[in-house]
């Protein structure tokens, strides 16, 4: 099987122009297939701020209520995907923005409200990715924004790390499939005051000593049970980087 | 060939609720091939007016600037965009959201200043219909949003009937094309003030004949000048219909 390299990118990065035209010129130059998955977050939370409309916050997740939702399927499906893409274009890569709706990529269901009402947001229930792998095929370069639909004509707003998780585990079937995943740091810490302390590889039992021991805690212990999650589900290598070391084998491999 | 229906819908149709349902079904039931493009301009006008940017017209095309831009991005490539297309899929149509910087599927570039500068508005020079042919002979139906970009990473803003157009003109290459203009009237009319004087059948010499009567004027003018190029460029029929009638052989048919 040929190789995919799905990165997926936060907010900061693709909504401020500078870090923006970096990150797309070291994506461009990632060798065969690939695919982009990105957040926009903080370009959502000011879009609110000026139309009046606040943003509720729930474990670092967004309560999406009717008019949150607009101006999510605005900022990630309109403003930040498309000036994504018409970017790669520039730079001479052939990249097409969807979202979960389109041609059905990404099916989710309204998660259902237990402690909190989390509001239009889905949970992915299904991804077809029939049509994108022989798009994929050809040389088109997709990219993700952090949007689903239920199939009955709502759009759902879903974590862009969620997205990037599930779509592919669906293209590991047609792709040897390279998941990274960029944040701030240059990986997994040994010592989060130290950004040369990256741990280089990471398997289970390692990772499971270190949440014990306590060196690895908060939001990176779900990253990496996704990431964990992603491998036994036939993605080959998922990879944890900062943005700006992108396609230099750098980074934290879980394996 | 094949038969392949383009639909055009002005923004008022798409953006209210209800009208948009009553579309998305009649639109649903259109056999065979077809894509979909649609303006949304008095959602821009609105959203602008949340923000506090002021819209400007000039010859009903929009003064775009780069609030405005950003704000037509969101609105057409997003918001409206991405309605469609979840709405469609509740219907079972397999539609796919593209704006013209979407797989470089059309370039364009910023209008030179000359009586008027209409800022980032984009002339069509290229339609890159490839993929597009490969996905609609597949079953996917595009839903195109008024943006183009300029490949040199900055999208633009082009008025939706120019996209229908110079769109079908590009995939009458592939498959025998049908393109119909929805508007708010019934098609061309003998009388302006008689919904029912439709004139079924138009050619050159009868439009140049009515213009000269001026019972042709105004907006319909440019409107059936551009379906004679279509004509002439090789797309086998223009209808110019309201969106209540469509795939219902009523209208005005352009020969």
């Amino acid at each position: 099987m040929e190789k995919l390299t799905i990165i997926k990118v936060g907010g900061k990065i693709v909504e401020e122009a500078d870090s923006l035209k970096q990150l797309l010129k070291d994506f461009s130059q990632i060798e065969g297939y690939k695919l982009l998955v990105h957040g926009g977050g903080r370009s959502a939370t000011k879009l609110a701020e000026r139309l009046g409309i606040e943003s509720h916050m729930v474990n670092g997740r967004r309560i999406t209520d009717e008019e949150t939702l607009k101006v999510v399927t605005m900022v990630y499906g309109g403003l930040v995907n498309k000036n994504i893409v018409a970017g790669l274009q520039a730079q001479g890569v052939n990249a097409l923005g969807l979202t979960g709706a389109d041609m059905n990529l990404i099916r989710s269901e309204k998660r259902p409200v237990k402690d909190v009402d989390y509001g239009f947001v889905g949970d992915v229930k299904e991804v077809n990715v029939n049509f994108l792998v022989s798009l994929i095929s050809q040389g088109v370069v997709p990219v993700l924004a952090p949007l689903t639909h239920d199939k009955e004509g709502h759009m759902l707003n879903t974590n862009a790390d969620t997205i990037a998780g599930e779509t592919a585990k669906a293209l590991a079937k047609s792709f040897d499939v390279s998941l990274v995943y960029c944040f701030e740091k240059r990986g997994v810490l040994m010592d989060e005051n130290d950004d040369n302390s990256v741990i280089p590889r990471l398997n289970k039992a390692d990772f499971e000593r270190l949440v014990k021991e306590k060196i690895i805690q908060g939001g990176m212990i779900p990253k990496l049970e996704n990431s964990f999650a992603s491998i036994e589900a036939g993605v080959k290598e998922v990879i944890i980087t900062s943005a700006s070391e992108i396609g230099q084998n750098l980074g934290t491999v879980v394996v």
